[in-house]
């Protein structure tokens, strides 16, 4: 793939080219690995001079030979037709159930004015937002997600309800782990209910269909887990953490679906500044689930209050109590994968109310894949988040009325409730699934092949192919005047073409075509004036 | 529509600001006509010094109010649910159209290599390319169109043969005039052939693509105009424009769709250099189509090789015959509307062959919108291009083995034909017939809404939506707990949903629903264990 654009290597050929770049890299790799070990300093200088010295021969682009290969930006990949038709699989079923539930869909541009990013994904998210050059005019940023430019549309055209779903690419200058799944361009799912309604109603609608989408993905088995903001605050607050610890003392509990709790605990401590006390209570009730693994929701929720430091809390409360409405509505919805689970402590700052979070504990597990399809890529196997959300009632509204305002100005708040999928993730589970039960991915929807037997038949097949366009069939010809009957049989076995449709001067003279059928290779007459309907009835057949 | 973000107007609401801004922005309209008036420049230097001290009044923010308003990058817009809704529809009947004919889909990144752009686009293209900011690492560009970028993912992963189609945003930083539909963010939509195949064969088929979108789009009369480079070289040679003035010749011809004749000719003599011989031999040549509006395209290519200075060049004569190939082709694939037009002279530079573009004259002539839907905006009527293409045998060529290559490489063409359609320009077109013919677009495909007549119902309504989405039938219900029957019905007629189902205490004990036929309004009641099939049928009945 070593190609050069506009630079000249002198007398070397391409394979010359390759070979040195290839020397070059693993010069390179070695004395990334000697700085890594710490090696003895002269060793590592000599290394690089070597290295500078065999650049040299690559004349004018030596300093920077990733520019002379013909490849995609970092983090980011082309989609091949069977990425794409696995994908199309996916997000068809996805949408289906998004428009089962009356959502419409939005759009809205790939960049934002910087001014509506900033600020808005804390420091970390900040330094990952793709800056577009400033060349006259505004200055503008890549999306790096669709809640805030949601937001944005909500609050510029005054919009207080909506039911939407949005997909669409986002990008992030993350250290891309492509091994892993993990691009700076990928795509984001997401589907939000915004609105002044009633306790708990969208947040059920939501979880129904995560419900709905992991079910008919048949990607296995899953659970949703679910929590609540106040949950989180009364919890820490009963544990010496206030407010302002709130999303620290987050992220630490976040981790306890990877890490085991003393190594969660030693965190708190250390780095968060509780006491063992402290830790060890908090270590109760965050456990609570992992405690009594199979008990019912409601009996969970009900034995938490049994805790008299946080019954008292009446946020704490509030919490539960919306969470039995919301776990009693999912079992009116049919909902049963839902499963209140304390630990779930979602970071994002702007979750007001309930949280949520779909996991696929034994997705693939075991399963390790080194070429995928068209791609080389791994695959994220085991526990891992495939749909996440949860309710924000302020976002929208500093849009509308930002804290700097006051006045006669009243804010206005747009309540939200919504849930992203890891639509990413379950492309690749998809992609890896269909390669182990070994099914054919079809990258096109061709019915039907026009073929010859002969030569000079060419117009023959093309009126052939108009009749059958007119008549809405999908079919497909070869694009050669005298194509090899055996070179068309071939495509249409490779292509999993179900029906081919061959064209003879026997037949012609007859009033008939040949009609095959590409897997069972039974052939048989149609006269032609039969052909449109004995087309229909077979390809139905087939299905 | 006026909002803040993170500035302070001082004292000033917001309504204070929003017309103190209309104030300001009609001085700046007034001082743009002063100027196209060529008005007393005294004048105009007194107006434009009562607007800044007026824009002091805004604050900080006085020398760009548009950096404090809560708005889209220049030259792009948000999609709402209505624009989706009809570019669903444009694009599901362009899709078909690939799909019926055998095409894969691909899709590539956003950004590419600065170097993957550079030097493709022509001096005037180069500058309209959007730059991402260089922040470490690989200098980056916004695509500008898909073709490039496609050449790029042949080259790069040495596939010799494919025929797809790719629709997919691209971005320049053109001009925005979006009251006539061109934005800095819009679709294409491109449809390629890339193989070493039979003459033209490939050709007719994009043709056969062009005609079907276009007919079933249903956006009136259009026909398709053909030309071929041989064609357009062999005049130009005759004429004393040789090889080096092809591209600026070309450039002259193209606008004869716009200007006339005198107005192109005086053009060519005066900034071309032609001679008033050599453009009186010319405007015989491009104009025989014009001359002989009637003509078959088989009798016009013959009546063109009577010119006996055309017909001893050789490559005319080539690109003649060739186009009556592809005239053939195209009749037997069942396309009427394809004729041949020597003024056809399409700028890009790329094409090596046989070219063409769609063209619908009376396109909703003399209608004129103001508002149109959700977003304010003109339309593109008249004249106009919605679909071009060509053969282009070398571009992919290029990537493989660039010019500056020698030695032992092997240049391997990529031989391409492809088209694009206007999209952007078929959703405006499109969005405007609905208007004119009073269509309604729904934006959701909900079937079913489930309402209630009395209160404490929500249950008795969730437990019915499960039942139905179980189903797969697309249902909504109201999330308040106790909505008002008026307020569901309106909601119904308002989203054009067809059916309600009413659920009420005197019915729940009868064992029944209501249904309501929204459209109708008659009403039945049936039986619970009828409902499943009765509400199939009823929607069946309905489509």
């Amino acid at each position: 793939m070593v190609q050069k654009i506009g630079y000249s290597y002198e007398n070397m050929s391409e394979v010359d080219v390759q070979i040195l770049q290839n020397e070059i890299k693993a010069m390179g790799d070695e004395i990334r690995s000697l700085k890594a070990e710490k090696a003895d300093a002269a060793l590592i200088k000599e290394k690089i001079a070597a290295m500078l010295e065999k650049k040299k021969l690559l004349g004018d682009g030596q300093l920077d030979q990733g520019k002379h290969i013909l490849k995609t930006a970092k983090g980011t990949r082309d989609y091949g037709p069977k990425s794409m038709a696995v994908r199309e699989s996916v997000l068809k079923i996805v949408t289906d159930a998004f428009k089962r539930h009356g959502a419409e869909t939005i759009d809205t541009p790939v960049f934002e004015l910087r001014e509506v990013l900033m600020g808005k994904y804390g420091e970390e998210g900040g330094k990952l937002v793709y800056d577009l050059q400033d060349q006259g005019g505004e200055l503008l940023s890549l999306r790096y997600d669709l809640t805030v430019p949601f937001a944005r549309y909500l609050a510029m055209n005054k919009i207080t309800n909506i039911k939407r779903y949005h997909i669409a690419k986002v990008y992030r200058r993350d250290q891309p782990v492509m091994t892993r799944g993990r691009y700076r361009e990928f795509y984001q799912c997401d589907f939000d209910i915004a609105g002044q309604y009633d306790l708990m109603i969208p947040e059920a609608e939501c979880l129904r269909i995560v419900d709905e989408v992991l079910s008919k993905l048949e990607i296995g088995e899953f659970i949703i887990k679910l929590n609540h903001r106040f949950v989180l605050e009364g919890m820490f607050a009963a544990c010496g953490a206030g407010a302002d610890q709130f999303k620290t003392v987050c992220s630490s509990v976040d981790k306890l679906d990877k890490l085991p709790w003393v190594e969660v605990e030693e965190e708190l401590i250390k780095e968060k500044g509780l006491t063992k006390d402290n830790t060890e209570k908090l270590g109760q009730f965050v456990r609570l689930r992992e405690f009594n693994p199979t008990m019912g929701n409601m009996e969970l929720l009900d034995k938490f209050m049994e805790f008299e430091e946080l019954a008292k809390n009446a946020r704490f409360k509030k919490g539960v109590e919306e969470l039995k409405v919301l776990v009693n509505y999912c079992s009116l919805f049919g909902v049963s994968t839902v499963r209140f689970d304390p630990s779930l402590a979602r970071g994002l700052d702007y979750y007001t109310g309930a949280i949520y979070e779909a996991v696929v504990p034994k997705a693939l597990e075991g399963v390790s894949l080194e070429a995928n399809g068209e791609e080389q890529k791994g695959l994220p196997v085991g526990v891992g988040s495939v749909a996440a959300g949860g309710r924000y009632d302020e976002l929208v509204g500093n849009f509308m009325a930002p804290s700097g305002t006051k006045g006669k100005e009243k804010r206005q708040d747009v309540p939200c409730v919504g849930v992203s999928f890891g639509i990413e993730r379950l492309f690749a589970i998809m992609e890896a699934k269909m390669q182990i039960e070994q099914l054919q991915v079809r990258t096109t929807e061709t019915e039907i092949y026009i073929a010859s037997a002969q030569k000079n038949l060419l117009q023959e097949r093309m009126k052939l192919c108009k009749t059958l366009w007119d008549e809405g069939f999908k079919v497909e010809l070869a694009y050669k005047a005298n194509p090899k009957l055996l070179t068309q049989l071939q495509y249409c076995e490779d292509r999993l073409i179900p029906l081919v449709l061959i064209v003879g001067e026997r037949e012609l003279q007859d009033g008939v075509v040949k009609l095959r059928n590409v897997k069972t290779r039974v052939e048989q007459d149609v006269p032609i004036n039969e052909l449109v309907p004995t087309l229909r009835s077979t390809l139905s057949s087939l299905k």
